[in-house]
């Protein structure tokens, strides 16, 4: 069995890698490198070619002797750098498409959003399965049962994949959390990750962000309970809350709130639109009928007057937890809006900042415009989707792998994995396995 | 009026502030500065004259000449940071010292502790006033009302103190939070703060920890379920919990769970005894009958063989959540009792590491230690005590004073308060009051 | 006396203060606040209104009543955040603008760029006072003595200017550094400073920026070495340094190096272009004539080409040191010109990332731009020009003065600076005071 | 080949390495894990039973069954890191032990101080081989020449080792800077280490320490000038410099300008002792002449007795640059000596801290004391004695091996060198190799 780390083994996105069993070849997730684009300008024009340069989609130059070998393209979940690149590079694979409903459906939307080029190109058959159920996948010579088990993340369907094999199971778990309390949704599917633990895992590749704190990541309940500390705090003057777009469950706590508190809800931007749209398609978004989602232009301002006219009457849902250029809430803080952030209105991001430079910075100056204005800055009313140490520990053991693939950051980040793994039997560089961007190791 | 800022003004610790008004005169608070004790080796043996030496206790030479105005002596809530040198100090002054029931018996059994020396000194009347109540106290030309206002903060019975003065009221708010919902006793009392709101404050002094920190402080409810999440998650092996011992609501979660895991419930540690016994003299202490605490070492001794046999049987609380020599947890890392951990044996910290370096070094070791003996660490299942930027403005307002002195750190965090202060409209300098250790300001 | 802290004391730049006594009024420095202007993308347009609704020009409304006042305005320095924003606003004072030779000169430059709007109105006489040479100024009843005494910093002719008043001297101190070994022109002028400090000064007003580092800040000729050190140490491929414009000292260590290791020095730039031909026209650029000078475009391009032949025939000396977009080293990273940087290609970074979220963006996506080229960089090649904690110090006694007004950064950052003048004897609040932006003190 | 990784690849500390060809094997390096020996009190009695039980000897249980074979054993400075486990652990080998002169005497020294059982047991060869000479080793079937080439460390007499064996060469660089104007001793061979590296390298062992800085190390010579600039800044008080103890040339620097400021210059404390002690034993102490080194305790008072009479007549050099408990600094600051630092003395650290937990504790306590004395503090004056990223670049270049090893850091660490190689054309996990302590690996 050879594994290509064709992305996501350098830096914390554009996610791929790719599993080759004698005639057959599987690839897992094909995500962008975020931020690059969040420097581009003008993100609605973003082709294949203007992408590429940027380095923002995965060079999949080490995988081209066995293009024809590629049986299956499979999506663990919804975001970007996990899906966000399969319109711009699965057509060169005769492949399909693998991925929850909700994954699916959000594949959808991007690829709606094509250049008229890539547009063409981009005819892989999407094939939607639902969170805990299987597939076959035809092989060359024999079949392959693929199951997606249901995992809890920022993200609602989803999940971990399990590639049963003739040579043992590999299991992609990129991303996750162990939450045992979720708002939206089940547990993890223990019975089922405990099954093919014990069948025998050969592989199991696994994300790294957070290998180095030794805690245990929190349900999404407590951050609940954030969020209605907060938002139950306040009572006058506008209140504008922005979180990540695909987060349904903490969306649903927003809401939730925001009508406690006897205000209507408007969800304002595009990428909002795109997520809950979505959710509420595949019946998974339980407030769709009490919010309204603004995403044009001229349908922004009507509401923004509105908001402008009784501050206190609405909850405003809005893009722009980065401080990303362009969102509703950088807009807003420049004062481009009819609705004008003043003196005492409320920005909560439920959301931390993701600590790269360029968003930092970004950050940074959204927060200086918002307090010109007077705003009050309520931050880090959240609790994050990715397990951290002792949760993978646990994870861990119940895979049970032969072999333990960090993934999902640079070396630094996924050596503090690679230590965890030898703290429990794995041997570093025999077991537990060290690679960058553009390796092939065989096991 | 003249206000002399003792101490906590040059550090986070060692609180006292003196207020003259005419011929009368009041202390807010008489604490210890922790840091060198920590470093001190025999801590049973401290006397005044030893952590006088070390700077452990504030230096009162500033008001020796007013030393027999001083009236009273008024003690916000039970930590040693506030109440910790009263048994040293008091005794220079004619005057009674007033805290709520369980300020005083915790004061009384420092008091204990003392020795023979200081213990002969220390004679000063104490006095219990129940939250939300005052008391009257003769002056020497007129008398005062002081209010012991009921405040939400990591210890029970903490109060914002008002004392009604001739030229206006005073009001001492060291330390404090602002929970909705708290785990243990009350809401904050509004109606009272809002009250002497209206009447018209002259001087707020308040704490300044979080003041640059652009967020809300969560409510205990919020640590509540971090722990539930945290220990309901475990089910093998030792558990083993740690927070600060004075934190009865934090201690009452744990108890809870602790419980619901079917775990019998130990306390280890001198410092959880003293706290939470007073507590339960006081009537505060709702699990006191659920928990077994044991302070002596053959006690000890005795109840950590029966762990060794059992561990999943029992959930063990103890002592060192900041990693002090010394301390229970400390001495469980080193191996010194029959319960020896190893590996999996589970070490929750309900609490996060002050940052002080000797506290991070500790901690640092301890931890070392730990994970050399193949424990899991959990860490930081803890929310703060201390109001952070926007809860402070918040109190601001309700308070409205004329003066605000930031108070209970260094000049570098206290000037964020001050800059807070200023976005309320209080001038830097002018208002806002910026002081140091020993300095007085007329205003 | 009263002090208006108009810039300067909410952020580091837009450094402005105005000192009434009686019927006269001074004003010390019209600098800019530069973080907006980097955020800015065309900068060639700038005209006042848009640096004013960026709030990159001191707001001077808190000294409107006392305009007609103002008889002088001094400006310490070459530097932006001190001359910058004298074009746009010195034109409302009737009153000269007195600088050394090399400052005038370069305010001379920024006047030519003005838009003819803020041309026409910006007429107040321009006076060029020699380094330790003094200026006598009419005010209303009395003459005042203006002295320019020399002082070390990062760049040529700065000056710590002493104001001769009828109620004592005024020292204005921002920036400096105390450099023994300057690598260009001389030691601070300690005799000049011992003079005044001995005849009594009223009031210090000085930068803040190192307060809280227990150093001193070496000499120049430290990083003369450290130059040297880099540069003599690379044969092959070519040769980028980048540091500040305005650095002339520097940049005669990096020419000087440059030729010794046998290349032609060529400068690429406007910045580079305006400081160092100014430092020529009053006679400070010993370098002057072995270097050429590029900043137009075509000429760049022209250069540009021959540098790609013979990479090891120049060296390249470019704006950009703080990764700024559209200096000539951004352009470099971005593939814009015909030189090509690429594999082996030396970047040498002369300077230290000015600790600021936007300038952390810049030099990072500069960075990771120069590395995709597989460009070797060397960073942190350089000493500060603002003096530390100790250096202050010995200052602080030279001067002696009766109050010490920390200055040019927000209120965490001076207090540090207050913290040493407590430590000095000067109480804080009393002699050592803590304003911000628009206060009004009276000493 | 097989080499086994026994300490250094999980720590910064405890350097062993074993390489195994055939019948015969060869140790790298036998060095102590200093932090717990920093929390241990009393560090005279330490054993080799005390210090296997804190976990400050490598463990070499790995290679008990090769034990036999092992020919020679390599040391490649004088550091405790590096010679300090020696003394406990080389007796288990029939080998001689082999270093430079001043290797082989601090050595001999460290043996002197072993309690008797360890004394009794360490009676290995000791074998000083002079710098850029070479050496015969006798294997079971073949020969092995050992170079010791001369590299610039922080200590005298550093080498590079090169073993050259049937299978190719191989290079042990751990530690090393690439100092081309060193202020004792010449620049490093690079002569010798071309002439290896193309006689064909198989693998290349190096330190990681700064592998992540984008720099270039600086020379001594900037270190030096800092020194000076410091040193001829005072004039008055005391002056009392710490610095590392092994750290001949820049005990040298601060010994000519203690020379220049015309103060007689005193060291006081054993580590100090020890180290130049050694270097003037072998002929390497330009300055040995003119200073007195005190250890004793009844020596330092006497001497501390006239320094208190007359502080600007001497120059104090002592121990404590890091803070030890116990070190001469840290007894100053506690007041122990007839010396009394009080104001305006000052203290300056040519070090900086090694940012380990109880290092940063220890100084913090440390610069309190002083503070609270008065005494002024001068930081960071050095320049590291460890290759940065650049440097390594360099390096690699020269020796060109067919496989990189990573050593002297944790994982973490280690890998930012594994990416430097990564980007010289190593693969991770091929050629540019991650182990941790206890790793075997066949090349």
């Amino acid at each position: 069995m050879k594994i290509y780390s064709i992305g996501g083994y350098s830096e914390v996105g554009k996610n791929m890698t790719v599993v080759e069993i004698g005639d057959d070849a599987f690839i897992f997730d094909m995500g962008l490198y975020l931020p690059p684009i969040v420097e581009m300008e003008e993100r609605e024009k973003t082709s294949s070619k203007m992408l590429g340069s940027v380095g923002a989609v995965p060079d999949d130059y080490g995988i081209e002797k066995i293009r024809s070998k590629v049986r299956a393209i499979f999506i663990s979940h919804a975001h970007l750098d996990h899906v966000g690149a399969v319109p711009y590079l699965a057509y060169k694979y005769n492949a399909g498409v693998f991925g929850t409903p909700y994954t699916i459906e959000i594949l959808r939307g991007l690829a709606e959003d094509l250049i008229k080029e890539d547009k063409d190109k981009f005819n892989n058959r999407l094939v939607a399965v639902m969170p805990n159920s299987s597939y076959e996948i035809k092989g060359k010579q024999t079949n392959y049962k693929v199951e997606f088990i249901h995992i809890t993340h920022s993200t609602i369907q989803s999940s971990i994949i399990a590639l049963h094999t003739p040579e043992g199971i590999i299991v992609y778990a990129n991303d996750y959390k162990i939450d045992n309390y979720p708002v939206l949704g089940l547990k993890p599917n223990y019975k089922a990750l405990e099954k093919i633990g014990k069948e025998g895992v050969k592989l199991l590749i696994m994300e790294s962000l957070y290998a180095d704190e030794e805690k245990k990541t929190f349900s999404e309940t407590v951050a609940r309970h954030m969020v209605r500390d907060v938002m139950l705090g306040l009572d006058k003057k506008a209140v504008i809350v922005t979180t990540f777009s695909s987060h349904i469950a903490r969306l649903k706590s927003i809401v939730d709130f925001g009508k406690e508190m006897g205000r209507e809800v408007l969800f304002f931007g595009r990428s909002l639109k795109r997520y809950v749209s979505a959710a509420n398609e595949v019946g998974l978004c339980p407030f769709y009928k009490d919010i309204k989602i603004l995403s044009f232009k001229d349908q922004m301002e009507r509401y923004f007057k509105r908001v402008e006219k009784d501050k206190n009457k609405y909850l405003v849902v809005c893009t722009g937890h980065q401080g990303e250029p362009g969102s509703v809430l950088d807009r807003l803080s420049k004062g481009e809006f009819s609705f004008k952030i003043d003196k005492d209105d409320n920005i909560i991001f439920s959301t931390r900042v993701i600590p790269t430079p360029i968003n930092q910075a970004n950050r940074a100056m959204l927060d200086k415009r918002l307090i010109k204005r007077k705003a009050r800055i309520i931050s880090d009313v959240h609790v994050s989707g990715h397990a951290a140490r002792e949760d993978m520990r646990d994870f861990m053991r119940i895979i049970d792998p032969a072999y333990i693939l960090p993934s999902h950051a640079g070396l630094q980040k996924r050596s503090a994995l690679a230590e965890l793994a030898s703290e429990e039997g794995y041997k570093i560089g025999n077991e537990a396995l060290l690679v960058e961007d553009g390796s092939v190791i065989e096991i």
